[in-house]
């Protein structure tokens, strides 16, 4: 049985979401016309306000609705400390575990030259200036552990370096809290006994 | 750290969606908004559309476009069979099958008068009434296999038996297909077995 149209294109639609295949859009289409008529046209009317409404901070690229996002605008949070992530998601998630004071760039990615995606599309033209010309006295390169994350965090290195002498740092790598040595793979193993911290 | 306002009512909306908590909700909104833009406005307006031009087939309650579903003006279905079934998914998953020819009926849901879902919220009387009407010689119920579908087959078996004699069915609940029986639940063996089918 072939879909109608209109039911057929709002699946292909839903298939955009992350980790939504075929099978779960199609149950999401039936779920929205069937059980939740007025919640799905709420739903439109939101995706349709946020991307309206919801662009990149000026300075730090984070998502907001004003040209400066809340955590560049305040005042409480350490305007020394910068720390570089690639995507919003890592800012989310390094405020919910609650330590860091500083604020953040947003790369949006990671250097893939066979994606095109170069220094223009990560803002590393406004991270250059910004650090620059603001009071940034230590930058934590907190990109992921992936080779492309690696590449990322050496090549802003390297960029900011030329630029004036400032403190550069990478987050850790090791085994994870709750880690299993036996279960951790051979080069997280490796990095973890060379990057040992010593008793006081 | 809170989400601006826009993207916290995205997050929300997103939530109505089957199977998307919190977590998930989060991922395809900040998805949505930084790598599908063009794509995230297709899918508000193909929600609005499909919910705009989508209703419920006249005859059977099957979703389509035009007062009658493809399935109930296919001359080439068999009209003396009806199959009643719960949801769309349903009639989606039997014609997947391949081996169904006959129309259908669609309930969206099953009696439960916790919920205050009755007859009418089933479409029993417009059933009643395409029974009575039609040259149906069959009748398979196919709700689920649980103890709702099994009370709203037994309840429809009762209404359609008083209005005139009929073919009155349920689909055999058994062992599935690939299914080991170290791991079948007892119920389902027993019905397996009080059903078992003797060889010609």
């Amino acid at each position: 049985m072939s879909h109608s149209p209109l039911l057929a294109s709002l699946i292909e639609s839903l298939k955009i979401l992350p980790g939504v295949g075929p099978k779960s859009a199609q149950r999401m289409a039936l779920h929205l016309l069937e059980k939740a008529p007025q919640k799905a046209a709420q739903l439109a009317t939101d995706i349709q306000e946020a991307l309206a409404g919801i662009g990149k901070c000026q300075q730090c690229r984070n998502l907001t609705e004003t040209p400066l996002c809340t955590l560049c605008t305040d005042p409480r949070r350490n305007a020394s400390l910068l720390c570089v992530v690639e995507t919003p998601m890592d800012v989310l998630a390094i405020e919910a575990a609650g330590g860091y004071r500083g604020r953040y760039f947003v790369l949006y990615g990671s250097l893939s030259p066979l994606d095109g995606i170069g220094p223009a599309d990560l803002g590393l033209d406004l991270l250059a200036q910004h650090v620059a010309t603001a009071e940034i006295e230590e930058v934590i390169l907190a990109t992921n552990l992936t080779v492309e994350g690696e590449a990322t965090a050496h090549y802003i290195s390297e960029q900011l370096r030329a630029i004036r002498p400032l403190k550069l740092s990478r987050i850790a790598q090791g085994v994870p809290t709750g880690g299993e040595l036996e279960y951790t793979d051979p080069n997280t193993l490796t990095q973890a006994l060379a990057g040992r911290k010593h008793y006081a």
